[in-house]
């Protein structure tokens, strides 16, 4: 990816290097912290082989890879998007705490997923509860970009208006496919599990390079 | 906000940076950690649907949020106030530790209150035990501001006595308020919380920015 | 070691300081997580002295000190290799998520050998679990490694091809031994785990300097 | 305290800023999951009220502010010491790694601590096994220092012999305090622990200036 050099901030604006490297440490312990999530039943309760538990534990598998990827995706993108800011402010830095929630979050539906997607009776709620933890950092996300992008409050002003437009019909239209997996999961779960995991596997192609237009100096 | 810029550290002086470090690394770690408090029960020893546990859990959500928030605060608190410091000292050093041991101690109110606060015979000490757990770093803050302050020992020396002043009334309130939120959750619970609860959301407005005073040189 | 200072990367190019920070805090997290899965069994259940049962988790000390050296050794191998790459691209950052993938599940394998490796009927599953969870980082170490140096597409041109080679053979070869540990594992975990340990402790000899070759300039 | 500005490295030594942050990372993650330990017993399976049970576990909350205590003073030398390091290699890499296994394993016998300091018939083994877990950082700590300063192989040249024959006293007695407290534990578990606290608060006194010399220039 081609980035332009950020603009030196102006006197008295906030830069994002505090927020960036705060968010990093999040990033790293939330995805660190999703193994603490796969145990082992007690064995005096369960008469199966350890070999059976452990085969057991492959919802826990599947939802440790695919959150692991989840979070690892949107590291990627908040390094992304900071390029091309060229200040933060006080209402973005509490949105941005806002996201980080929902990041955060995400280790408990994946722990839930992960004990209950094989009982059968739960599924609709196990699989619509798991979007649902998807669907939040996706949103903020896109929370947080309205915010940023509206007016040129916090990006870089060399940013051609076409990309904006780009980047902000992306967000928006994920959060739109979360929410319709969402809805989808309550009524054919496996389906519902299917579209969300299918989007976040196209964030792993690369983003596209961010178009800059020249801007004439005042 | 605008900051002056920070004063070149006297020889022998000891600078903050390291401090920062450290603490932004537990403040990431304990506002991650939050999550961890918040568990399903186990499938067995319930009778009811998974939805319902789900649901059922809605005190430990609260809980996570407002904690998030909380710590979210003091991240942003303690980044303000060491743009205002000149230097630290090893009395400083410990009493910052000691601040950071009570950050740190959030995780553990905030479980209780989530897992007991519907439990009615017990909502009197549940509440009473998390406004505690936000009335500590509230006082360990205060501490370290008056240490800071006194003498202008580690603040910057530009600042004006009145912005010294106003600091020193606000932070020193914050910890009259959270007294007096404890005492009351000890008689009339949910209002005791409820003050907590809106005092932590004043702290969401920006801060005040700094005003210095310019000094002669020697 | 003494390795030739990085070339500044060419416009356009991603530097790796952002993944190297990232790699970092997962490495940090990961290694003092392991802490968290010995646990003492609780005091109603077990008719044993304290001692007695502190004495008996020593396969879960065992457990930890050697996962905890094998983490060690990946962060050291992980700043060994940055060294001497000179940027990274889109498919890198991708295979380097999935090598952190494979080492934030190392805490998992250690909780099961700790709490497992004294039941004699599950020896074989146990110690093979353990080799496996040895393994995968191994083979995504190695897929990173021949993703970056196949036709030099990430590493330091100046290193001179014999070297390359040299460190190919290696982790290629640490693969296959760990995969032949993970097959003797199933048929005798004892001489497994032994190989396995064992050549992780070659690790422990400080790693072979990198030999440059001049460049023609262009 | 009052630092000389660090030689810069010669080429082909290896410095030591990566190992400083990886440990920092490290302490801020072992002395924040120390919360962790904490927890309320289920209500279920006690009869008492909550404000009762929050008050029997003291000494998980005595465990929790020392051992915090603890790793916040060796994070405090672990700066002290690397200011007056002029290079690290690949022999102190290790035993860095095994002071920051010690660090790491604090935790646990935290929680063994917090859990049966209360059962009489155990308290012996407790607090031996606390103070182990004290020893085993003192001890490491001493290892790296010895290893270090032999022949000057790792510490600033400019150091003066007298002060660090003062710093090898200094670790080397705490080294042997402990010892003596862990030995005494077994016998007397209160005055063993006293002595260990006692000496852990004398570290809470501000180190010992570095003492210079100027050396000849070859």
């Amino acid at each position: 990816m081609q980035f332009m050099k950020r603009p030196e901030p102006q006197e008295g604006e906030l830069t994002t290097d505090r927020i960036e490297a705060f968010s990093d440490g999040v990033f790293a312990i939330a995805i660190t912290l999703l193994i603490l999530e796969i145990r082992l039943p007690h064995s005096e309760a369960s008469h199966e082989s350890l070999a059976a538990s452990l085969w057991a534990l492959w919802p826990s598998y599947f939802a440790y890879i695919f959150s692991f990827v989840m979070i690892g995706i949107y590291w990627v993108n908040h390094h992304y998007i900071f390029k091309i800011y060229r200040k933060t402010d006080h209402g973005f830095n509490l949105l941005n705490v806002f996201f980080l929630m929902c990041i955060s979050f995400l280790p408990f539906p994946t722990a839930v997923l992960g004990s209950h997607l094989l009982d059968v009776d739960e599924q609709r709620t196990v699989v619509a509860f798991y979007v649902f933890g998807l669907f939040l950092p996706a949103f903020s996300w896109f929370l947080t970009w309205i915010y940023a992008c509206f007016n040129y409050r916090l990006i870089d002003l060399r940013l051609s208006p076409k990309f904006v437009r780009y980047l902000t019909r992306k967000y928006g239209l994920s959060t739109v496919i979360y929410t319709f997996a969402l809805i989808l999961a309550l009524i054919q779960p496996v389906l519902g599990l299917a579209i969300a995991v299918g989007l976040t596997f196209l964030y792993l192609l690369p983003s596209k390079k961010p178009v800059y237009v020249e801007l004439q100096e005042d």
